[in-house]
């Protein structure tokens, strides 16, 4: 990082960042990564196909390809800050860069963030518990089962923020104009009625403090596709870990309906 | 048909009707087909993915399937009023029946068809050339390419509806609402910015007449899988015939945002 205060790029936070994302790069679209082996790349386009509100896809590589026409600089072997290397559907590295598993039959996946649409409820004076606490966004494993494809399986993930009761349409309204970036939420109030039994413990990221008023919201997040490898045991898969998402230089209102 | 005068059912229409399907089936969602040999159905899911304004998938059958979510009785070898039968990218045949053709191997696509919207536009006052004048809407291919996938590539092929001018954008928003099913025009007006020369010469479909005021404008168009047939020549393929569609059980208005 430069020295000086000024909001780092995208191709700063890239070359830079290690940490989760959540509350940077202001106005640029965010991205999950699954890459698996041509071989495999079929069932999780068809994946993503069946599962639109979890796994909205905004790029696909060629095989063996490393760029993306999301940030035309990118190197998505390094420019993830954190990723997770999984063996058989089991995670057996966590690095900050991919460069040494990366293989040339992989097919990369950026699917959509809903750290994306958190700059229009910023704007729109929606608060974000996560980042006013300087967590990562909590995610959880639902009861509610993805619609299969070939040799993939598993169930919604979805992430959760704490709105205050009487924002809980806007934040509805507002993201539901952004379907790429998994649009409006799949559930809202009641954890239970979606097979999550604590808030307090999620299975991915940081638990969250709610403030009086506050309403649990869920949207359906892009950490899906590894509850489907974790499900269904493809050979070799690269993710990013969840929450520390690839920053794009894609302006979020591309995203916008 | 029976021989009453209420409306016919969608499976009414897919049992019996042999001809273009605009103005049909009011509020059901209607659809396009491209069903490939598995070898080459990455390729199509990539080349849908990469070009989601002409190509919005609805559903995808598992290889040798041949029923869709979207009708749960509908038969796609023969449930489509008229079929293209495609043998190295060229035109073989044009059954109303294509069960003779269908193969164990074949995948089958389901891409938005923008009859879909034109029951939103006529509720809203928007009139419909084609449909006043009882013929199949008119189809141009672009001068705009695609984005390639894998072996397929090819241009982007628009309907195009006369507007009368003070109507542009209210047609423009309503479909704007509708991304799954082509979404907003892709261009307004003059057609040789667009590489086309002449309005009455439709490269599929029918010309309609212009009333006075009247704009061209064009959405993309879910034959522009029928046209990377014919520049990519996959070894083998089935197509609905242009604007003879597959007519679904989805209300159109599960289709809007």
């Amino acid at each position: 990082m430069t020295t000086t205060t000024r909001t780092p790029t995208p191709a700063e936070i890239r070359e830079t960042h290690t940490g989760p994302t959540a509350g940077l790069a202001d106005g640029y679209a965010q991205a999950n990564l699954i890459a698996v082996p041509r071989d495999w790349a079929y069932d999780v386009l068809l994946f993503t196909q069946r599962n639109p509100k979890p796994c909205p896809v905004l790029d696909v590589t060629d095989e063996g390809g490393t760029t993306t026409v999301l940030a035309g600089n990118a190197d998505l072997m390094r420019h993830i800050p954190r990723y997770r290397i999984w063996d058989h559907g089991e995670l057996v590295d966590e690095p900050t860069d991919a460069t040494p598993h990366w293989r040339d039959d992989l097919v990369a996946f950026l699917i959509g963030c809903s750290f994306t649409f958190e700059t229009a409820l910023k704007k729109e004076n929606v608060p974000l518990r996560h980042v006013e606490q300087q967590r990562n966004v909590p995610m959880y494993v639902t009861d509610r089962q993805c619609r299969p494809a070939g040799r993939l399986h598993g169930p919604v993930v979805v992430s959760m923020r704490y709105i205050p009761e009487n924002l809980v349409h806007r934040a509805t309204t507002i993201t539901a104009r952004m379907p790429a970036v998994h649009g409006a939420p799949v559930h809202i109030g009641d954890p239970t009625a979606i097979g999550i039994t604590d808030l307090d413990e999620p299975d991915f990221g940081d638990p969250t403090e709610p403030h009086p008023g506050d309403v649990p919201v869920f949207w359906a997040c892009g950490v899906t596709p590894q509850a489907a490898v974790m499900a269904s045991k493809p050979p070799f898969a690269i993710t990013h870990a969840p929450g520390h998402m690839f920053v794009t230089d894609v302006p979020d209102t591309n995203y916008l309906i």
